[in-house]
């Protein structure tokens, strides 16, 4: 098919973190594609006038640098892997070296992003901490983006892949440039427009996956023979595809029927198991949304096909700005798994809101099943992209920081989130270290102001539905989804006990799960997901239930408008463009976080009776 | 510009209740072009073999009848008016006769309803009780219907009149016959395609007028000189066009500024009342959607033009199933209005479930302000009608009853919506008295078993935002639009009184004023509209509130149960089409019943933590 010049503007977008970073000249010592664009890196990139040499080497030819002892001393037993890098400083010699070009073009963007600060030797080593981070993209066809904040799709139109993919160029590099090697969009008919993309990505070390939709009969042969097809036709136009991103359908026979189609090829299939059918009547009590992934899946460890990883969230519910940890993740024995995090804002404010989440990710990634840590146990990381067609590709300027850090912990699962947060404002605006200090404290805790102004203690929801922003305490208390509060004149929260509740509780292994029965030892922040409290319960910041609601919803509001005369205060230390993005949802924030206090308070109040003990206003 | 074909089905449709009647033949004394649709229906209509002798006759001509003197004789002191019409027999002699074209038309309709049952010797008179009775249809130029629940447009698609009028033909006549003699919808750009829709309702004596948006500056020339031309090309292609209708806008200047305009033509502004911006905060309690028409308008009584007709909502709030009479009503002392009903049934079911709204509109036409009932007050009474192209047009075969009820009211609001429904029924279907005597019991309280299911006690609202089907009962609770219950764990309800609350009672007339202001002699069904009272306050039926509340709510979804067998049981008696239309509507309707029941009685339960003083299943 003719390819079409679709018309549009010219494509003029923000540099995000490589926007300012300059480089020395350098050598490649290496060849293959990715070396070619790690020459092409460097003729854009640099521009310093330093007298280190540099110079970039595959390990093959490592005998050829001056810095080889001191490199063949730190090369672990191991080895450092296909992504893993070294880089080495001696004096004015600096060696960045890998066992290829992937883990080359990783230690390119270390350069890139540390060499200011390399100013005495030094020996590093990174290697990424699972082998799949990937990004998943939530874009139609038509252009839009589901649960997208930032405009429309830099990926489709009208039907088919722009054309023009010089945008599409940028984001792979900004991709690779925080490490992510994997990303997934939808299939389209024309398996050459999808050729087009998987190239522009393979420049950068990035492989395609593709988003299918799976609701077929898994024992009917037709069904069978249509996949077998559809992958053969999808291989030969990308023979290096990552494999299929599958929402919804059967478990198991149907992933073992695609993952037997991909096999031939050394595809995978990306499973999500947030496909569970989870539509209940609210006036079941037995019935307990949380459940349902580990009920489904658990039963099926084991019987999946190897090259099958499913895809699990977080939390047991919907990516709420608290929630427990999802027991399926200690669990599963004999499957591959995901870990899955929502980059896009759905929840957290939609790039309205300044809700940086790193903290969130790296309590999530850092969590003690016990055993291994979640990061420890997951073969990969997948994030649900917050990218759009806006020219600072976010929406919100500072929701950048969520995509680097989500990038940067899939990499590091142990890197501090205000480091990165540090890390990302200086690679991002020009200014001085006092301003990016305060910059980065207005936004460090931004993800816990959320949820202070937002639903309290771990209950979730109490969103307006549909749109998912803004409040509505009961919106989906009387719902189809599982998603309720349980709020009356006496108390609040869910009883997910095994003594009393839905048994939620039973499905992690000690000592979580006593931790969780028991309303004393359930963390304050994670109370109402698993208790039905009365109001006066004391909670173990020994604050009743209702006054810690009252407290943080004023707290929150206080919060959010202490970041906006922080901002205003540095704001003309910003280009116009970033202050005329930035103060503006500032200001519908606060609006918001209002709306939250107040009709959270209210709520409350109405039930319980109860005045806030300081005597602050809520309304009748 | 060439009328383009624009290629659909063939068109098929109900014939309503116009399907089976036949007269005998008949003679036609007059002249012009409504006595040529008089002749060319009786050529439609003729068929029975009757020795009665009929004659339709304008009152120049009528020497020439038999039944002269018995005419004379009756024939009101001020004459039959441009649409009254007498019907004489005596023996085998019929006249029908009218002032000219118009009144005999609806005589004509008049004979075509009752001739099967004019047994004997009699004389009748009959005049409408309002010179304009409209319906205003909200239909998009694009073919969709806003608020409509029976299919697309059937004026309007892909931006133009459709092509083949047949179906509107159609729609007039079905309005002709139950006396409507006005109908509004969207200004099309292109004044040919209007002139062919108004030449089509011309044929059945009915005026088009134009709906339109007006928002500008009226004190702008540049928008006094555009108006004047607009009125000036629509009177060109539709010299007996009917006016306005004007949505939304400034009162008084812009209102007049269009009446000047129209002035020349003889045409009329509507304007309408619901116009007025309501938005609000939820937390601020001084300001009352309720009083906002009546505070904008009454200070502009006086100030119209005399072809400005304002178009006032029967209540002050947004057709709900249950409101006070709006005030506007009772005060406007100089300027003409048209009394607002909707036919549509936007927040009673929306034509899924069953709700016969005769009953409703009767009150209204007959509620005392005091002094004059509003059926005498009002200049014209306007419907938002309830058509679409479903192939029934009411998408519930059984909401036909709606749109015949209110033509019939229109015409006669004194008559008994009961009888109505029988009449509507017979004509309906062919079925005998027995079962047109059930379906007549299964659908005569359908609109009080609707609201005791819903909203309780007038308080309104408590709907699915947006869509207004389906219970929310906090859906509106914080919401801009003035629609709050104020429930908490004391009680429920608004305070509009003069003492403690928004002041609205003091709007109203005594006695009124002070029936309302008082909660021990408001009426019951409008106590919370009116009133905030602790759930145990004794209603003056002898119960508490909250006991009305669950009792109300068990009854109404009882009520369904019980529609659903008495209809299963006479259903085999109606056609397949329309049992298949009218069975699974009345299910989705019992389903809504039941969540409608248990989240009502729930939500007030946690409130007030009482339980059903009969023990009956409340879900916690």
């Amino acid at each position: 098919m003719a390819v079409e010049v679709v018309s549009r503007d010219p494509i003029t977008f923000d540099q995000c973190w490589l926007g300012t970073q300059r480089l020395p000249e350098a050598t490649v010592h290496a060849s293959g594609a990715l070396a070619q664009t790690i020459k092409a890196e460097l003729r854009q990139t640099r521009g310093i006038r330093n007298d280190v040499e540099v110079a970039l080497c595959i390990l093959s030819r490592l005998r050829e640098s001056p810095l080889w002892p001191e490199a063949e001393t730190a090369l672990p037993a191991d080895g450092l892997g296909d992504e893993g890098f070294m880089v080495v400083r001696r004096g004015n010699q600096l060696l960045v070296a890998a066992e290829g070009g992937r883990g080359l073009l990783y230690g390119y963007f270390y350069l890139l992003r540390y060499f200011e600060w390399m100013t005495a030797d030094f020996t590093v080593v990174e290697r990424p901490a699972v082998p799949i981070r990937m990004l998943d993209h939530w874009d139609d066809l038509t252009g839009s983006v589901q649960r997208g904040y930032s405009g429309g799709s830099i990926f489709f139109r009208d039907g088919r892949v722009v054309t023009d993919l010089t945008r599409v160029r940028a984001y792979a590099r900004l991709l690779a440039s925080i490490g992510i090697n994997a990303v997934a969009f939808k299939l389209t008919d024309d398996l050459s427009d999808l050729a087009r993309l998987a190239a522009v990505f393979r420049e950068y070390g990035i492989a395609v996956s593709l988003s299918v939709e799976f609701a077929a009969d898994p024992s009917d042969q037709q069904v069978v023979r249509r996949w077998l097809a559809a992958a053969g036709r999808a291989y030969d136009a990308v023979p290096d595809l990552g494999g299929f991103v599958v929402h919804a359908g059967h478990p198991a026979e149907g992933a073992n029927l695609l993952a037997r189609a991909l096999a031939p090829y050394g595809g995978k299939v990306f499973w999500r198991c947030s496909g569970v059918d989870g539509r209940q009547d609210w006036r079941d009590r037995r019935t307990d949304r949380a459940r349902a992934a580990y009920d489904q899946f658990i039963p099926l460890d084991g019987r999946f096909e190897k090259n099958v990883m499913l895809v699990v969230k977080h939390g047991p519910m919907d990516f709420q700005v608290r929630e427990p940890i999802s027991p399926l993740l200690g669990e599963l024995q004999e499957t591959a798994f995901a870990l899955e995090l929502q980059v896009t804002q759905e929840y957290t404010g939609q790039q309205k809101d300044l809700c940086y989440l790193g903290p969130w990710w790296r309590e999530i990634l850092q969590f003690d099943l016990p055993g291994p840590v979640v990061a420890e146990r997951t073969d990969a990381i997948v994030g649900i992209s917050n990218v759009g067609d806006d020219p600072n590709w976010t929406g919100h300027k500072l929701a950048q920081s969520n995509l680097y850090a989500f990038g940067r912990l899939a990499w590091d699962p142990a890197a501090d989130p205000i480091s990165l947060l540090h890390e990302w404002a200086a690679a991002t605006f020009a200014m001085d270290d006092r301003t990016r200090g305060e910059l980065v404290s207005i936004m460090a805790d931004s993800w816990r102001t959320y949820e202070r102004y937002t639903a309290p203690l771990g209950v979730g929801f109490m969103v307006a539905p549909t749109t998912h922003y803004g409040p509505n305490v009961n919106g989906y208390e009387y719902s189809a989804w599982g998603t309720y509060h349980f709020a009356d004149r006496h108390g609040v929260g869910v009883d997910r006990t095994v003594a009393t509740g839905s048994g939620f509780t039973g499905q992690y292994p000690e000592p979580l799960a006593s931790r969780y029965e028991n309303p004393y030892t359930c963390p304050d922040e994670l109370l109402l997901f698993f208790h039905h409290v009365p109001y006066d319960h004391v909670l173990q910041n020994g604050r009743t239930v209702l006054q810690h609601i009252y407290d943080t919803h004023f707290q929150g509001y206080d919060e959010v408008a202490a970041m906006i005369d922080r901002w205003k205060a540095i704001a003309d230390r910003f280009e116009p463009a970033v202050r005329e993005n930035i103060t503006p949802r500032f200001e519908a924030q606060l609006a918001n976080a209002r709306e939250w206090r107040d009709q959270v308070n209210t709520f409350f109040y109405r039930l319980s009776g109860i005045p806030d003990a300081e005597g602050r206003l809520i309304y009748r």
